[in-house]
């Protein structure tokens, strides 16, 4: 029997499972927090892959979804903020050398978007752009069957697009992005702002909300968190219509937990995808979906990525040096 | 003796040349205006053909560069305002039953996006997006050596990307694109909308101005037709800078006579660039360039996607059901 482990790192938790070739079924699957006082994040998924690792069967590889910006060819992360000790940081190399196997590491994002496109809501379709909307707005995107990465692996930041030059600052340090406008956060603070400014609404002034709050406000009625939620859901069509002039998608595939507020954000998303496209030709047959794998999706795009690893693959090795159109 | 024909198809003339094997350099160029009393421009384009047909040697196949949007897999016109007749049309199979040879029509920009990479400016990039700025705003990506396309043929319209919620007119329809704010038009229209609001220039005041003639004033000295550049290059920056988020090129190819207004219009370009790039990741080694071509560009783009009917191809063929990454 042979055996591929999935690894999906976060800022909160790390799991990693373990799954027999031919299932998508885990035969172990262990979880625990990202930090512990007194260990590194490092030294925890090391410890973790260990406590699933087969016994006396063979394991044909890794693969590893964490957070951007990474290099995907190299495997190593450039910065992320969210786990201790993981800048510059050659992560593929140092798991490589202390199992004795291959080795991948993908973007979170990615991952989601491979893992949605070949088992999720994405199955099918050879050209669609997947979008997960939560803490901050992320994405990935298949043309042609394939992921794109560009030159260093940091292609499809789908948040990180100017939408309101003057708009609210951005975590990245940039002004307007979509992600400033209409992630979790930003959803958030319209809302508190709104109601500093006098508008009446069921959510407590003057503390500090979340996008679930606000939510499940908007089910109950309150008009101010529907507009909360139809202001986000109208930014991110504007930006989705610019994508689909962009990538020409056949799908798109929403993910995140903010999709969970559904057609108060959806609704007013598809109108705006509708108004600012720029043909019908870009509507015509588009697929408009929310995300099915839920809290699976980055241990499943992990274990594609893994996968991967015993194919012919462009992900993680030299890109060719010859010119095809 | 065998060869190939290559057609650049616009708005105001038609170019056809004949290539033999092996080389750039054409054996015969013709050329003559795309609209005549009494003739329609599909009429005049097969008759430009004909002119230039081989008598006695092999043809292998045409290729022609023709205005968007169409389908290039089909090789369909779908709209072209500026052609006469040319609305869903099926060119392809016109010209190929009318010679009985192979042939592939292909999108302008994209056109020039393959002759760039191919021969111009982007040589030796994996990775590249090509921009053309004059009348239009469009583009050509490639990425790991592959020309985007998108599922229909309509991706990378790169001038259809709303930069400004509340901006000008886009000749599309909608409001605040790039190509609204920053292609020739707008160039002109900005200083003609200074002008008018009192400012002085040695443009004239009342009468319509060109991107040319902003550009002449530009390098004589007048600060108001050297504002309008700079306005132009601060926002075809911002919208590059989030196209390095979304495709992290390797280069940066800049087509189209706008940009001989030079540094005029790419120091505020570049400057931007850098602003609003999200981390140096984006910007360690990239490439700006402008494109090298010059008229030639789109026979040279119709010509290698002649070439590509010969070898195998994904484009203009149908895309394989089987997935990779």
């Amino acid at each position: 029997m042979s055996y591929h482990i999935a690894v999906d790192l976060g800022g909160t938790q790390i799991r990693a499972a373990l799954y027999p070739t031919g299932t998508q079924q885990p035969e172990k699957l262990e979880r625990i927090s990202t930090h512990s006082a007194g260990e590194m994040p490092l030294a925890r998924l090391l410890d973790l892959i260990t406590a699933i690792y087969p016994t006396r069967d063979q394991l044909l590889g890794i693969g590893v979804s964490a957070p951007g910006p990474l290099d995907p060819f190299s495997g190593t992360i450039l910065t992320a903020p969210n786990v201790k000790g993981f800048s510059n940081l050659p992560l593929r190399k140092i798991i490589a050398e202390h199992f004795g196997v291959p080795v991948a590491v993908g973007n979170d994002a990615n991952m989601a978007a491979l893992a949605e496109w070949k088992y999720g809501a994405g199955q099918g379709f050879h050209n669609l752009i997947y979008m997960t909307i939560s803490t901050g707005i992320g994405g990935g995107v298949i043309l042609d069957d394939r992921l794109v990465l560009g030159e260093r692996g940091l292609a499809t930041e789908l948040g990180h697009v100017t939408v309101q030059p003057d708009g609210p600052l951005c975590p990245c340090g940039q002004y307007g992005h979509l992600e400033a406008v209409a992630a979790g956060p930003a959803i958030a603070k319209w809302a508190e702002a709104q109601i500093k400014s006098g508008e009446t609404s069921c959510l407590p002034a003057g503390q500090p909300l979340t996008a679930k709050s606000v939510g499940e406000a908007a089910n109950s009625g309150d008009r101010l968190a529907i507009g909360a939620l139809e202001h986000a859901g109208h930014w991110i069509g504007l930006a989705l219509a610019n994508y689909l002039h962009i990538f020409n998608p056949a799908a798109i595939v929403l993910g995140g937990g903010v999709t969970r507020s559904g057609e108060y954000l959806l609704g007013p998303l598809r109108q705006a995808l509708k108004k600012y496209a720029l043909s019908e030709y870009y509507l015509d047959g588009l697929t408009l979906v929310t995300a099915t794998l839920g809290d699976e999706v980055g241990l499943t795009g992990a274990l594609i990525l893994a996968r991967e690893l015993d194919a012919e693959s462009y992900f993680q090795k030299p890109i060719n040096t010859t010119k095809t159109l």
